[in-house]
């Protein structure tokens, strides 16, 4: 019996990935990931140089869905089939051999893998490894820390209603805003409504070669790529020096 | 000149590390990291066997400080003088070479480093090397999910006043609370007051060799190691199999 392994790959940059993690993906024979139809995939892209020369590679690709609303009964049906489809082909990989799947950022936050996890319980034996997440990676390349002392620190999607969004940002010290694509113009209403738009960063591409950082009060985009978080830093209590 | 390089550590595990931080780790030939006078230090007992022979360390013993109230303005100018002597010690030493400072989970959050970062600014070439956060390590070690679809989660501080802590408590799907040390009794409370006190974890020494995972509502226990965080899942949307 072989295991089902999830390897977070942390945001971006190869090198900031887990030592396990590391191993286990250069060590592989069979490795897994998702990625949209038609694209080399993210995580795929992370693992680039990394794999042995023999792997045999898995590429789980997101059955096409732009045409459907995401909360409607067809887009579920059909994303749990794939998942379905999926977590049996795997199930029954691993009754040979370790499968590697790798995931972007952490595996257990927001992550696709744990689809499959909660399909897979008592059918493989499974193992996380877990990875910095891609927030952490951002708020890192802006060079600011991000939460001191007794800091609240909200994560809130860029999908959610407007005056929910504002609430957050009103309620919170530090705050990430995730999934932010489409949602950018309803995403600085809201901070502009809670008076954090000003202290509001946008990072694309964190730790990654063409990452952009960027106040979001500086730039005139009302879409971001799919890899773009806005941050708001904490400024919470510490010890000052006298001046 | 040299530089002043901060390695996130991760929660525990020193295999969880980055392949950049364990890289710089191994290599170092000056290494700090800040510990309670009297004991090992939580950061230097995970690089334990990983040290070129022949380093300098440097061990940033904080005062002690347990007589003094938090908020005090006493506590406040002994901190900010121990942060002040060990930048000035610091920038010195990276004059004419390398040095690397240890720090758990990941330096920008809520990390003992930043108070060394802001002093810094300017007088040394600053680099931070992101590490898994110490939540992060935590939610992996109870095997379930944090985050789904459109949850949002919130980080507290357990030192918080327990309306404040109930509120968040109420307002967000996912939870981390940090400092839980003697605050656990309030914590409690507020999740209870929140409806939340029958899903929340207690996560000891995550992913270290003696951690502990637990039910809180399982437990009795008032006062908690400082390495230990509460957790609530978050359950949001996801594509169901039919039954």
């Amino acid at each position: 019996m072989g295991r089902v392994i999830c390897c977070g790959l942390g945001p971006g940059d190869p090198e900031l990935m887990s030592v396990r993690a590391d191993r286990l993906i250069r060590t592989a024979s069979h490795i897994a990931y998702f990625r949209k139809k038609g694209r080399p995939g993210q995580a795929r892209r992370i693992v680039e140089g990394m794999l042995a020369p023999n792997v045999n590679e898995y590429a789980m690709e997101y059955p096409v869905t732009t045409e459907l609303p995401f909360d409607s009964s067809d887009y579920n049906s059909i994303l749990a089939s794939f998942y379905d489809d999926w977590a049996e082909r795997i199930e029954d990989l691993a009754r040979a051999r370790d499968i590697v799947v790798l995931c972007e950022g952490d595996p257990f936050f927001y992550g696709s893998f744990m689809h499959l996890f909660v399909r897979l319980q008592g059918r493989a034996q499974l193992e996380v490894v877990p990875g910095i997440p891609g927030m952490t990676g951002c708020w890192n390349v802006t060079g600011v820390p991000m939460t001191w002392g007794d800091d609240v620190m909200t994560v809130v999607m860029g999908t959610m209603p407007e005056d929910a969004l504002a609430r957050h940002m009103t309620g919170s010290d530090a705050l990430v805003v995730m999934k932010t694509g489409r949602n950018l113009a309803k995403i600085r209403r809201a901070l502009e409504a809670a008076g954090r738009l000003d202290d509001a960063w946008l990072v694309e591409r964190g730790t990654m070669p063409d990452q952009r950082v960027a106040r979001l009060s500086e730039i005139e985009d009302n879409v971001s790529p799919y890899f773009a978080i806005v941050l708001v830093h904490g400024n919470g209590r510490r010890p000052e020096t006298a001046e």
